[in-house]
């Protein structure tokens, strides 16, 4: 279904998925007047608590979403990897945004890499490793040091596997139990910067500065505003996210993570919905990737990227939580937390932006 | 009930009354971890839709105020009306911030002026109409022109008379109905700004910047950040606002509304709670006065008031609300909307903070 029209106060997001992510935007939508109806298979998701309303069911449940599509006016998401049997359902019922092109090309390293090389974006060199048997060939044109990762469903650094020498290449493998892989070429970077973008639904783009980010154990650990690059390299990345977005028929907020090499800015992977490099906007923005995001979905205008303060994102993982009495003593640091009880290692429990004063 | 330890994330905040102030501060509770429990007679109220969970029954209920305190940690108001027999009932069993001085002053004028006036601080000239035989002597006392106000129950402008000469004074208190009165003077004002204070449950006090307001049919219309006033001006009336909340023992954000005359500044009226002119400080500051209302009412920290954006604050009212889609193409705007479905005239459905680019 499509349907062009700026949606009025009063009407209902859908919003599939009820993690932090999810509460940020309900939040969001409460504030430009919309209601939030989230859809979550688990107990007492993070989003519960701040939506309108809440169903929680499995996405395999036929009924739930068609009773769920019924009572919202859009659909969007706030995870790739939805099922696509759902996707199917809602689809015929209610808009979702971003639409399915966004969502089958984040899905699959694969299609990601060749609708990116397609349009002609550079991206890490890499092999697809479909079944066992392309490993050798795979191996023998990326080399190594390289990286295995399964095609689907890998986030925060689960489903990889790194060959050093490769001798290494059938025991990495191995531990991805059969799942359809990607082989990607180490990248000599000196930085991984990400560009949150947006597309509103009358095809304008805008983004927020481009953030450098640094990663501990695979899991994003803070997210620094402005990036040290280049004022090239700042337009580079934009414009690289603005043709991504374009291509797709995009509608939201995407988050697009870049290597600085010095070939060149690569492409390493897209994420089509809000994104942990972006929460910095929060205290940086007078419009945060939240709301914009929002305002996409929902056709209305979107607001600029402008920023009115610098800021370090640091993420919350596990006992971090911990540091939260500390920070709160400090006047230079906002607070974000998911309401999530238990700290479980590598768990995302909040965030904290440092905003830099002038 | 007294208990200084801050709470810890996973808290729950009980909040008096459902209205968009309860909403922003649900939010702003949902944002550092806590829970918001809602308690408002009304059904659908604003905040309810960010909320943890809800509690409709009216303030006579006394099993439903025994279970939402039993339910909390903390109970906090959006209003200063609350009737006293609730606030016996839940100061038993939970504490209440800010404490029943604060609102006991501030639910009747006479009380009011009475202690600001005791703290050494300017006042409007008033006289006691507590009963009608008292309304000549009180004319004679602060003459024409001045107006009467019933000393309980009024805001944005209702139960309020003026009286232009002194032979309208009479009919003037008819249309009170009997209520008990206060005539206050008028004053020969600049202008009216308000300081938006908080105190914290360690005793430590701090002040976002002087806002200027501008009231439309006694409703206000706008406020302004920076206010036009001077230096001295301005600490002035920091230090007045410090003053009130120092001698009530106060734990929380209140607004104190000031007249700026050639005599110096007198306090108009104050609000135990947070304050319509204090929503600037949504866009304007990294810890807005939702949040610092929550640190405060929880134990925790204040925030700092620093100002990282100038910003004028309009208020929509009524059929306001259709300016909408203009306000959201304009970048510089940022748009606070409260859910509520009919836009009555005079009926607050929302505002706009318009940042101030440097």
């Amino acid at each position: 279904m499509t349907d062009t029209a700026p949606l009025a106060p009063g009407a209902t997001i859908g919003i599939l998925g009820g993690g932090q992510l999810g509460r940020m935007l309900a939040v969001a939508a409460s504030r430009l007047g919309l209601k939030a109806h989230v859809y979550e298979p688990g107990a007492n998701p993070p989003a519960a608590e701040v939506a309108h309303a809440v169903t929680t069911a499995p996405y395999e449940d036929e009924p739930a979403l068609r009773a769920f599509a019924a009572s919202v006016d859009v659909i969007t998401y706030e995870f790739e990897n939805v099922p696509t049997s759902a996707l199917d359902i809602l689809e015929s019922l209610r808009p979702i945004r971003p639409g399915r092109r966004a969502l089958a090309v984040s899905q699959d390293r694969i299609l990601e890499k060749t609708f990116l090389n397609g349009a002609g974006l550079a991206t890490a060199p890499w092999a697809s490793v479909e079944f066992p048997d392309d490993l050798a060939a795979a191996v023998e044109r990326i080399g190594a040091p390289s990286i295995l990762k399964t095609t689907r469903m890998g986030y925060d650094g689960k489903g990889q596997a790194r060959i050093l020498d490769a001798a290494e290449a059938a025991a990495a493998l191995a531990t991805l139990e059969g799942a359809p892989a990607i082989l990607e070429g180490f990248v000599d970077f000196s930085r991984e910067i990400s560009v949150i973008a947006a597309r509103g639904l009358d095809g304008a783009v805008t983004a927020y500065d481009p953030g450098e980010n640094v990663h501990r154990d695979g899991i994003l650990h803070t997210t620094t505003i402005p990036a040290r690059i280049s004022a090239s390299q700042r337009s580079d990345a934009v414009l690289i996210a603005a043709k991504i977005l374009t291509q797709l028929d995009y509608v939201g907020v995407m988050g697009v993570e870049l290597f600085v090499t010095p070939q060149g800015l690569l492409v390493n992977e897209i994420a089509p919905r809000v994104h942990n490099s972006g929460h910095w906007t929060q205290n940086g923005c007078t419009i945060d990737q939240f709301e914009q995001h929002i305002r996409a979905v929902a056709g209305w205008p979107l607001g600029d990227g402008a920023r009115h303060t610098d800021v370090v994102m640091t993420n919350l993982i596990g006992d971090d939580v911990a540091k939260v009495p500390d920070y709160a003593r400090d006047p230079d640091v906002a607070i974000h937390l998911y309401g999530k009880a238990q700290a479980r290692p590598g768990r995302k429990m909040g965030h904290v932006n440092r905003v830099i004063r002038r």
